[in-house]
C-alpha cells in the first residue's frame, strides 16, 4: 500500500510539530509539502526533512495533485476558507481546533460537507486519543460506575502570552473541555455559565484568568471546569467523572484512578506488552533510524555477553546457595 | 529515503508483536518477510499484512537480498547461528535477549562482530528505551542525587507456564535487571548471590520462585532484585535508585518519583506537547489509517460546530455575568 | 491541676463517640455525666465507663454543679435552648454543628454570648483540627502560593438514611465546606448557587443528590463544592486550593499535595517524631491501659532478647563480611 | 479509677518527648517524676509541668512509693541495672530499645522476669503501634495474600551525629526492622548478612552507611533491609510484604497500598469517624486545654451564625434554581 502523501498548512509551533510527527513517527504516511505565510519558516522546516516542498499559497497546497490529505494548523480565522478548499478538492483534512471562529461559519462547513455525502473533515480534539481519556470513556460507557452525573475538570497552562485575552481562554482552552463533556456524556451542552473569580495578579490588566465554567447537559448532568492559563506551575489537565456507583479520575499521572465500593486504586498491567509497549515502539523506531545511518542506538553485543556471564554465575549461586564471582574476559582484551 | 526492509525471524508472541510494530507503527521501515519453524503460523501472520513473504528457513530470510535488516525473536538456543549468519551477510540485527545461551558462545559472537570492524548487533534490553528508565538514567547521570549507592529492583509476572524452571527465572527474567544494573551504574557486576526464600505454594514442585538476588558492582555499589514470576497480581517492574543526596523510584505509575531535601514528588510537564505528545501521535496515526480506508476516525465537523456554539454562549456568559442558553440547530435538521 | 469535669448532652452516634473520647483518650478531662431523651441508652453508655451519671434532663446536666463544661451532641433543633442554658450557667460548651437551625436563632445566640462579655461557645467545625486541613491553612496563610483564587471541594458519604432530604444535605453536609471556605479565605460568602444535576437513581424519590454548590466570597474569590451523600464508595472529603503561584490538595490520603514551579509532591518528615508521633501516643496509651489491668500490651522482654541476639550476629556479619548464624537459647528452655 | 503515676528515667530527646506525652496527651496517667544524670535538665523539664519532681538517682525514682510505673529512656548501657530495679520493686516498665546492650545480659533480664512469674517489662518497639504497620500485620494474618514470602524494608534518617558508628546503625536502627520481621512473620531470624556497599561520601571516615541486611527466617522466608542513616532527604520508613497472592506496602504516606489480582490501591474509609477520628481527638483535647485557661480555641458562635446564614440562602437557591445573596448582619453591629 502506497504511503499517504500529506501536506501541512501553517507551520507555527503546532504545525511544525505535526509536520515532524508525519515525517518521522507516523507509519503509512509521508510529508510532502508545507505551507505558511512566512515562506522562510516554511522553507527552513521543509529543508530539515529533505524531499518536502514549501508552498506559498495554502490553497495551492490543498489543490496540489501530489497531496493526498491535509493537516490544517493555521490560525483559526483562516480555517473556513481552507476547509472549503479541502471539500472542493475532496481532500481528507485534519483541522486543528477551532473548526472556525463562530457557530454560524462552522454550521456552513458542516452543511457543505453534508452535501458532499462523505465525511472528509476531522477536528483536532485530541483528548479523545489520549490513552487516559480513552480508558475513562471506556469505563464510563461500560456502565460499571452507573450513569455519569458530574464531571470536574481542571485545565491549566503555566503561562500564555499577554495577547491571550479572556475570550480566547474560552475559545482556545475551554473548548477542549467542551468537547470532553459532549464526548463523555454523549449529550449536548444546553446552558453554560462562565464565572469570573478574582483574577490572578500575575496576568495582564483586564484578562479574566482563572475562569470557572459550569455546563448543563441535555441529559441533566453537569460539568464544571477550572481554566487557568497562567497558573505558573506547568501544564495540568485533569478530569474526574462521578457516577452513581463510583468515580474515576485521570490526569493525576497514574492512569485511571477509580474509587468504588470502599476501595480506591488502579490497574496492574497484565503483561509486559501493556507496560512496555511504548518502550518496544521506541526501541524499534530508534533502531530503524540508526540502522538507516549505518549504526546502532542501544545495547550492543558486549552487553549481551556481560549479561550472559552474570546469569551463568547467578544460576550457579542459586544451585550452590552461596555468592559466586562473575567470570568475564576484560573488555579491552576483546574489543581492544 | 527508502524505507528499511525488515525481516522477522521467529513469530511467537514476541516476534508477532515486533512484526506488527514494524508493519503498522514504525516510520521509515517496512515488514517484508517473516520466518518460523511453524510455516502455518508464519504464513497466517504474513497474510494479515499483505505483501509480506513467509520464508521457511531463517537463514534464507537473513540472506535474502530484499531484506535490509533482521529482528531475531526465535528461541535463545537458535540465536548463535542466526547472529552468525547476520554477521556473514553484514545485516544489522536487533536480537531479543538473551544474546545466546551462555557466556562462552556470547563471547564468540562479540569477537566475530569485532573482527568485522562494525557494530551490527543490538540486543533487546528494552528497558533502556522505556521513558521512565531513560528519565531515571538521565537523573542519575546528572549527579543531582550524588553518586548512586544502591538499587532496589522488583520484577514480577502474574504467572508463567509450568515449564518455566528456576534457571529460566535467572536467564530470562533476572537478566533484564542484570542489564539495568550495569547500565545505570556504568559498571560491571563482579559477584552475584541468588537467594532461595521459601517458594510460593502456587508454583510447580521444585521451582524456586520468588528469588532474591544481590549484585555487587565493580565500583562497590550494590543492587538487590526480587524476581517473582508467579506473583498472581500482574506485571510489576520497579526500580529505586538510592544516591548520596536523594533517591528516585520508577515503576509506580507516576513517572520518576524523587525524594530529596525534605520533599518527595515529581515533575509537572512544561506544556501540552509533553503531556499529550503520545495522544497527538495516536490521533495522526489513526487518522492516516482511516483516510487510507476512505473514512475518518475521530471528531467530525459536527463536533466542531457544537463546540463553536457552546464557546459563543460561553463568551457571552463571561461578558454578561449570567448563565446563557446554547443555541444550536438540531442535528437532524442539518445531517438528516 | 484538677481534671475538667465534662457532661455530654445527646448520646447518639456522635455523642457516644465524644463520650468515649473524653473518658478514654483526652488528657486533663473526665467524663462525669451523660444525658439523652432515651434514658436506657444514656444509662447503658454511662455504665460502660463507671462513675458516670446518666441524667434525664439535659438542662439539669448543664446546670449541675459537678459539671464544669458541656459537649452538645443533641439534634440541631434542641441546640438553641441548651446553648442558652450553658450561657446562663456560664458553662463552656462545645456544640456540634449546626449552631442552631436558622440564621435568626443563631444570631440571638451570638448576641446573648456577646452580652456576657466572654466566649463560652465553640462550634464543632472539626475540619479546622484535621492535620491536613490545618497544614493547608498554614500553607495558604504563608503566602507561598500567592493569593488564593479558587477552592474545589468534594464531600461524599457512602450512603445516608432515606430520611436525609435535600435541605439536610445543605444544612448538615455542605455546612462543613461553608466553614472551610470562610476559614481558608478569611472572608464571608456573599452569594451562593446550589445546582441540581440529574440525581442518582440510587437515592429516594425527590432527594436531590448530588448537589453542586458555587460560593462567591466577599474578596471576589470563589469555591465550588460537590456534595454527594449517597456516592456508594465510602467517605471522601477533598479540598484543592488554587493560588496565583501554585495549588495544593488535601484528602488524597497523602497529606498536602502541592504543585508549584514545575513540580508536584509533598514533604518527607524531618524525623521519627513526626512520622511516628501517633504511634508513640498509642504505645503509651495502650501500655497505661494495660498496666492499669496488671498486664502489658506490647513487645515483651523476650522480644528485646531476640533482637539483641540478631543484632549481635549482624554486627559480626558486617565486620567479617559473611552471613552469620543467630545464636539464641530456645524459648521453651527459658520461659517453659 | 485513679490515674497511673508515672516516672520517666532519662530526659534526653526521647525521654522528654515521653514525659510530655504522659503529662499532656495520655488519658489515665499522670507524670509525677523525672530523673536524669543532668539534674538541671531534669529540673527544667519538671518545672514546665508543675507538680512533677526531679529526682537525682534513677534507682530512687524507680523505688519511690509514689511512682506506680516507669518509662526508661536512658542510654542503653544503663538499662540492665534499671530494669533489674524495676523487677525488684515489681514496677511495670516501658523500656526504650535496646533492652540491653547484648544478648547475654538481655537473656538474664528475661530469666529474672520469668522467675517473678509476671510480665512487667514492655520494650519500645513502637512500630507495632503505628496504624500502618498494625494494618499490615492484620492483613498478613488474615491470609488474604497467602503466606508471606518476602519483606523489603527501607529505614532512612536525614542525618545522624558523627558519633553514630557502623555498629550503632545495626544496634539502634536496624534493630527496629529486626523486630518488624520477627513480628510480621511470627518467626525467629536464624541467619543474618549485613552487606557493606560503597559508603556515602557524606558520612564520616570509616562509617559504613548505607548497609544492606538480609534476614533468613526460621520458616524459610526472607527479608532485606536498607538502613541509610545519612540519606540527606528526611525520615523514610517503608515495608513491603510479598505474599503468595499479592503484596502490600506501607510507609508511602497512603496507608496500606495493596496489589492483588490485577489491581493496586487502598481503602476508602467507611465514614467520618475513620477519616476524621484524629481531628475529633485534637478538637476535644484543644478545647479542654483552652477551657482550663478560661478561653476557647476553635470556631466561635459567630462562625455558627455565618454558616447558618449561608445554608439558609443555599436551601433557597436549591429550591428556586438561581443564585441567592447571603443576608448577614455586619459583624461589627453585633460584636462591636
Amino acid at each position: 500500500m502506497r504511503d499517504l502523501r500529506i501536506g501541512v498548512v501553517g507551520v507555527g509551533m503546532m504545525g511544525a510539530d505535526h509536520a515532524e510527527r508525519v515525517a518521522r513517527r507516523i507509519s503509512g504516511a509521508r510529508l510532502v509539502a508545507v505551507s505558511d505565510p512566512d515562506m522562510d519558516r516554511a522553507g527552513a522546516l521543509a529543508a530539515t526533512f529533505g524531499d518536502v516542498r514549501a508552498i506559498d499559497d495554502p490553497l495551492a497546497l490543498i489543490g496540489d495533485a501530489d497531496v493526498d490529505a491535509v493537516v490544517i494548523a493555521s490560525p483559526g480565522f483562516a480555517h473556513a476558507e481552507q476547509l472549503t478548499a479541502c471539500l472542493e478538492h475532496a481532500k481528507p483534512v485534519l483541522c486543528e481546533k477551532p473548526l472556525t471562529m463562530d457557530a454560524e461559519s462552522s454550521l456552513r462547513v458542516v452543511e457543505a460537507e453534508h452535501k458532499l455525502g462523505k465525511q472528509l473533515i476531522q477536528v483536532g480534539f485530541m483528548r479523545r486519543f489520549d490513552p487516559e481519556y480513552a480508558a475513562l470513556k471506556e469505563l464510563l460507557d461500560s456502565g460499571e460506575l452507573g450513569r455519569t452525573l458530574l464531571l470536574h475538570n481542571v485545565h491549566r497552562n503555566r503561562t500564555v502570552p499577554a495577547t491571550f485575552r479572556s475570550e480566547m481562554i474560552v475559545r482556545d482552552s475551554l473548548v477542549h473541555e467542551v468537547d470532553v463533556a459532549r464526548w463523555l456524556f454523549g449529550a449536548e451542552i444546553t446552558r453554560i455559565t462562565v464565572h469570573a473569580p478574582r483574577p490572578s495578579g500575575l496576568v495582564g490588566e483586564g484578562v479574566q484568568d482563572p475562569q470557572l465554567a459550569v455546563f448543563e447537559m441535555a441529559n441533566g448532568a453537569m460539568a464544571d471546569v477550572e481554566v487557568f492559563v497562567n497558573c505558573q506551575v506547568g501544564y495540568e489537565v485533569r478530569c474526574e467523572a462521578v457516577g452513581e456507583k463510583g468515580n474515576a479520575t485521570i490526569g493525576l499521572g497514574v492512569d485511571v484512578l477509580t474509587r468504588r465500593a470502599g476501595h480506591w486504586g488502579g490497574v496492574v498491567p497484565d503483561d509486559f506488552r501493556v507496560r512496555f509497549g511504548l518502550a518496544y515502539d521506541l526501541e524499534l523506531q530508534r533502531w530503524v533510524d540508526a540502522v538507516a545511518k549505518g549504526t546502532i542506538d542501544g545495547p550492543a553485543a558486549w552487553d549481551g555477553y556481560a549479561a550472559a556471564a552474570v546469569c551463568t554465575a547467578g544460576v550457579r549461586s542459586l544451585q550452590e546457595g552461596r555468592p559466586v564471582e562473575v567470570e568475564m574476559v576484560p573488555r579491552s582484551e576483546v574489543l581492544g
